[in-house]
């Protein structure tokens, strides 16, 4: 409720429209959620944030998930994302709503109400150092096209072959906002970091082994990177990479 | 043995109803336990912390909870609690005590012998940031309910969302303690800390991924509150929150 | 604010004694602290917690601290506490408030009005494993006293000489809260937690050298006590300790 | 050189205006830099970042920072910084450049040419839980106001009195983009990040004691954020964490 | 070669009897060990160390440990020991030597061939904290046991009810040498380190959860014992304990 | 492209049989690599550094690794080397490869052409401190073997009975370089460092438990060498052991 | 009190020798330490350890220290220790107690009364491997002094050099204890565990730099020595390895 | 002693030229190296490995530096190197030996007795990421000139701007060996790594603050190079690096 409603209200309770009661729950209780028992779905998010609650499917029940979800689906209209998710709670999600899809790659269940503007000018491009580290920049990619966004990705460009990446430079000038996944030592978030004139926002992976600590090595990599204003996600969050750079992308 | 009972003991020995081995065995002897191999079973503890021994199941065999389940069942009034149990735990347990029950969520063998005297109007209320952090959640409040004490549950209030928990300050301004059970980066124990002019004890749950570090930065993070007076258990120790809270609930 | 206040505001306002402006002035702005720039200081804090803001002083300017410092004594009526203060913070101090104190050993600037009413039979216990380890104690203590509580010190009990902590078992009962700091491997508050019926508030100290890791070993041991139901506290952290037991102590 | 570039001087050399020599070298030596010896100065890097090299004091002699500022200074029409400085560093460049202002709260040497045309209505908003955290909020405030953007501050807003921080929303609601200093547990930065519908770029800083870790809970904390979307920077970088933000709000 | 026998040997040379390529290999080629090509098989160590080459199982093939079993088992008349073996690496050691024994508790394969002098009045007391650290010490006692010593065992004596440990004092003072095997925060060791006059061993275990960091804390509070002149093996490594009790327990 | 080349295309362009759109192209699409879409195949690597491309199988799909390992046997006639490969892998590969070939124990997938000449004075030593380490020794010698080496190994000289690795000094005084492979607490490196007049290439293994921590500790261990020059490798890094062990042993 | 004293106690109670409050005093107060306020000195612990109380200064002033020197200098006949002690600890200690020495490299200061019966056919030998471990072996090998033991020192034998070791052979055959002090990667303590056999107390120092983080390298090394049966202290710990080393060189 | 040596020795002594304690003698105490008390010299390292035993000062006196210093200047006709020494070790050294000299950028004491063997043409190219990285660097340069090698040094090319890199492509062509010494995240290694085709040794420096932890993140990053076959030396260990540069350029 902003200044403009709260007066509106103001004034129907002064001439008396409104009844005490109502008054008081109407300033008490103007909580924007609901509330389902085991969980308070925030149906306020949409207008607060510009997207509807995302549900992060991991330690949820099969049960839960396809609640909350559908919940999400009746009372919104924008497009529901399910992150995290595996194959079987998609098919509780799916006996409740019909609608719903899942790319086992990205592990994302969602629906796509094709409802939203995309600006084909401003794309976000998905880089990866390797192979391995596609599935984290799906799910960063696909969180951004359901989100409004045009995406672009460019995979396996990592800087033990830097012709690789440098012959991408048009790419990278092109784009509107850079997200880099990558593993190992992550050096390619600073590599990027240096060549671009826009946000960079890098996604450690837990690609590696031994001393690259299940994505750590990247990460602290990242957080440490000689090239200036890089963003830095948690190991493997390609949803918040994805979220963050689709809120950039859609500054005017 | 207390002072008086002591100086009792005394006088009985020095009237001669005592033997020397006698007194001896008494003074030294006095030792409040069971010695069954395997375990040393603590039935001083109820007298000493004002509820039986806890069985912590991991690591044990089902023969060993089995046993000292039994045990204390027949040593002890009170409830008994066996925590971090399995289906399988359980199932040695049951065919040694008829009465006893499985909570599957919270992992908890118990008899409930419901000879516990309860003051409705002190609650505990037991918060999570998240639907994923209620099995910890559940751990805590059916061990302080198996304590003795009335119980609240209000759930997935994390603060991304801090409408939601707002909503719910009155829910705190009633309650006698509170246990907020929350992973990631475990904010929630700030928040609500700051809110409540009573006891906050927070529990780390290992809910996360990546730079969670299954918990350990929920950990830290609540014993960096800058809401002065949090209280910190283990990660995942919700049973241990739930013995706290009960201790302090019964403070008069 | 609460709901007869509100209430009664509401009437006020449809009486037309408020304006417009007023009314939607009192409902934002609804505040309850002080706006001096580089602080918010937080008078509504007693009000919610029983207890007016304290001063964090490590890296705030003498000027910053001084300046808080007068407005709380101003606008409070109860004890003043600046916590991890050195001599200069309190000088500076001085300068602006005659009757704050100084507690050296306890890193506490402090005015006590000697208003406040305590409860003789209910005492805190402040119990250290060593020597070195009492000037945690000391600010824990301090705490608790200037929030209105008796205080007892039990210092050098460490579990290297369990006698020396046995001796002390009938302070330990009749405690009603007990603090324990100790440093190294911090194995003196499983102990006590196990002696006790009654909440153990762990602080663990930086007293130790080598892989005691400036007091990380006490706060892990801590926190794995296998006595259940002991509270954990940040390393050093004898404020949060005091505040916590304050609170538990007043309970009834 | 772009393309039109490149495609001009193949013209010319074709037509036989250049040498083989001047070509080759013409091709190969583009480098952008300058080589001082102990340093190669980036004068590419305003074109390609949009702002030109900074100067990282920390680890340079006075003399090293005093020719590189006085490089930039003479080859740039932009605003010149140097972070991490010291007074005495300060002393050296004055005496080479006698244009150069000295900030030691932000610890920053810079030049302001003033002629950066700055966008009065779209203003960056920055935030700080503590007064203690505040030199680090002040590094990414000016390094933002250098380059080009409207700055708007916000100090102790902590979450341990969250009315404080929600008396703010208004000031939230109308930021651009939102930087959120905070050391301790950092809880900040997710609360700030579920309120707003626009980028946060949280900064943990060093402020702190024990289980903080120099910043590190903090960290962690932040890259846990629970709100999704949140970018995180290097603890006490913000330099970083206002060089990113300029990049946000230059987009249209 | 000692140096009496090295002077026979010259003694021998110079009289003729031995050729120069018998007395350059001699002294060359006096290795004590046998090459089966993926092992050196170490018979000199019971020469060494008063005890044959004991066989780590973990990363070796059944085919690898039953060869160096049946190598060991031929070439020494003394016990043999195969610790951290599963049941699968028995059955291959057992279809070698038909007189392997195995332990499937301690996790060890054996050949006790009964010929060892053991001193009954000398034994070594194997303690655990809980139920769940016995393994740990059966492997303890067991390697202790087949090199020769008497052991006792006194399980479950955790700090948390101080005592049953402290009606176990007769048997901590009638020891020669003290294991003592306890996970979660291991303060077991500093207790009876504090109330033994002989060397106390303590064995970190990986029992616990959460914040023990299977076995971490155990091992950081056991290094950081108050009780001096506590010595501290690697987690779990229960054989270590045996090998350095029997050593101590053989000195005369 | 080197000086030569591109003078020469300058004059063929000068010349006028090249135009504007190739002379461009070539300049700016000289890449040297071949882009499959989720890999960019490195076709260049073995002019740049002497070897192809090797494959990280870990992460990547049967397919991915099926196709990227054929178009390098198309592309190249060097032998080709997919490493950390499952036996699922290699039937995958095999489909599409008839030569290759698959080292199950070293996890490499390869394809050997016979055609590399190989100097037989010169060989690499690898050597391991215990039987579990052989693992990663096979890895790092294959991989050297594939690109060229003449390899001996010796194992299990640990420096627990170090008779065993005295004895094989000469071996040691006749390779050109050496690589150890150690896991526990690494010490072999050391000694072996000590030893030798050339460069000691050190791989910590994973091998070992509880505070080994899955190899960091020897990693740690090797890092700190007391031996001068000894170079560490990633935890089981055997390939980049080889990698680095056949530059050094190709020089001339 | 013993089974003996305590029947003895009886008897003279049962006689109407001692009266009621006497015999609860003695039985409930038979305490054996000396509370002074700021510690409880432990005069028992002679008898039950075999060795006063060691006082360790850091984090004790000037007076505590010279308090608790002069109490146990007067209470015992034995020689006293205080370890971790400064110039300035001294002088407080010597204007109390004028017998008192004080050795700067060991940081000790002490008593001794040279009325410890020493075995010179048994030796500890304190063994380092760099020069820069010497302090630390001091202050064990005046420790092992000062609790009666004859000490040999044997200083730069690090395993880089693994000759200077070996021409060392004989002093490690004829030690009864050893203690191995080393920093870096800790090699000496595994070597020196391999070729003796007898007790092998490792000590890691602090020796080094970057990742040997203060000992913590050195510390987990000897932890996963390779050799069976060492013993292994806290970093730094000099006192307790001296300590330890002469309760096992005391066993007959 | 080499196989010849002992054979004519072994004939000698049969002739009865050498009486049987001469022989055991020479058997026995062949060293090698020189006894001074606090420390062995090891004189036979230069014949061992090429070069005399270096210097580590710091924890040694500056006593101990200079009668080091001065035994191997007057037993070693080789060049001499102290390093990680100060000013004023220097001046205890220069007091001993006139000919030594200083660099305290590179914190070595040196004498360069200018006869030894340069080859021209194989030079050790020594990078860094940034000017501050360059002590580092000298350190391995001095070093790696001291024994032998013609050193390049080429500063200031981190991967921020990757053209200064590119810019160099023909000095890595050139070099025979490289070492990359580079704070922060260390990208560097990775990069040049993949550009050349001979051994990169990768020196990670303490350059950076916050999350770089000391030079931790650059370690790690480089151990975990997607570049294969760097090797990675100890943080700011330009020492070593030099050394093993040097070892490997010597290879023929």
């Amino acid at each position: 409720m902003d200044t403009t409603q709260l007066l509106d209200l103001l004034h129907d309770y002064k001439q008396g429209n409104i009844s005490d009661e109502t008054m008081l729950q109407s300033l008490q209780d103007n909580q924007g959620f609901e509330d389902i028992g085991f969980a308070k779905i925030d149906h306020d998010r949409a207008k607060r944030q510009g997207f509807p609650e995302v549900i992060y499917c991991a330690g949820k029940t099969n049960e839960q998930i396809a609640d909350i979800f559908a919940h999400l689906y009746q009372k919104s209209e924008q497009n529901i994302i399910a992150s995290r998710a595996t194959l079987e709670n998609y098919q509780a999600v799916l006996a409740k709503v019909k609608d719903a899809k899942y790319d086992e790659f990205a592990r994302i269940i969602y629906v796509n109400r094709d409802n939203m503007p995309i600006d084909d000018k401003r794309f976000i491009l998905v880089m990866t150092a390797g192979t391995s580290d596609i599935p984290v920049a799906k799910e960063a990619g696909l969180t951004a096209q359901l989100m409004g966004n045009k995406v672009q990705y460019c995979f396996d460009v990592g800087v033990a072959g830097i012709h690789r990446l440098l012959s991408k430079k048009d790419l990278i000038d092109k784009a509107n906002v850079i997200i880099v996944a990558a593993g190992m030592e992550g050096a390619l978030a600073s590599v990027v970091g240096g060549l671009a004139n826009k946000p960079v926002i890098a996604v450690p992976t837990s690609v590696g082994y031994g001393a690259s600590f299940h994505g750590l090595t990247a990460l602290l990599s990242m957080l440490n990177s000689c090239a200036a204003g890089v963003a830095v996600m948690n190991i493997d969050n390609g949803f918040g990479a994805g979220r963050l750079a689709s809120m950039i992308n859609h500054m005017r």
